[in-house]
């Protein structure tokens, strides 16, 4: 196996050290990590208006991305009407919650993942060995 | 304005609360999450094949996301050879870890704010409303 440059950083693993599979790509789209987050901690739900005012989105940006929650079963969204008025109402599931959960444990790995850079980080400016090129 | 359900959440911000801006698009891709942690974390670089490995990406695809990285000057690519064989040298750029670190902050706001969820779980298996219907 050939030797990495960096002779104290870890060797290449090959289950992929840095592969990161449990962020699950319908979790992982921005917007839809602002949405699960705002919902995760207003368990009691949110209303479609609030929702996209936490998140900053058009109403067709988070229509489609709570369609892809819904059939994913990661949120309900339930037709009703608050102060006289036709609302929709959002929620996290059970399973939202547990998969929401499990993604944020890998995003808290990425973070710790991260921060050991800084220890190195002079080791950047460095100049090129001598034979190299950019490509 | 609408009122919340969850009385005790917090109001809605025009500013977009969970909006995460700061979650930079060129980063945040799942495959180039992982890309920008192994090159931060071995600031001296690494060889295309090992970074292949570390990040369970083809070369296709490394490739294609190498590309995108280099276009917004967070990754440099080298040409050389090493033990008598070319090889291809990835290192970040001093702008690819200022932007990351940024990255990376943004990403600690969100595992915190993910975090607050915990202490109001139970109410999630609370009954929806009278009146109120799947959509």
């Amino acid at each position: 196996m050939t030797r990495s440059p960096e002779s104290t950083g870890p060797e290449p693993d090959p289950g992929g050290r840095f592969a990161y599979h449990g962020l699950l790509r319908v979790i992982h789209e921005r917007a839809r990590l602002g949405i699960l987050t705002s919902l995760a901690t207003n368990p009691a739900g949110l209303f479609f208006i609030d929702l996209r005012k936490l998140c900053a989105l058009t109403d067709g940006n988070l229509s489609r991305h709570l369609a892809a929650l819904k059939e994913a079963g990661l949120v309900l969204v339930l037709r009703g009407s608050s102060g006289g008025r036709p609302q929709s109402l959002v929620k996290i599931t059970a399973t939202g919650r547990v998969r929401f959960t499990e993604y944020i444990a890998e995003l808290e790995r990425v973070v710790s993942d991260a921060m050991e850079r800084s220890d190195a980080g002079e080791e950047a400016a460095e100049p090129w060995p001598d034979g190299w090129s950019p490509a």
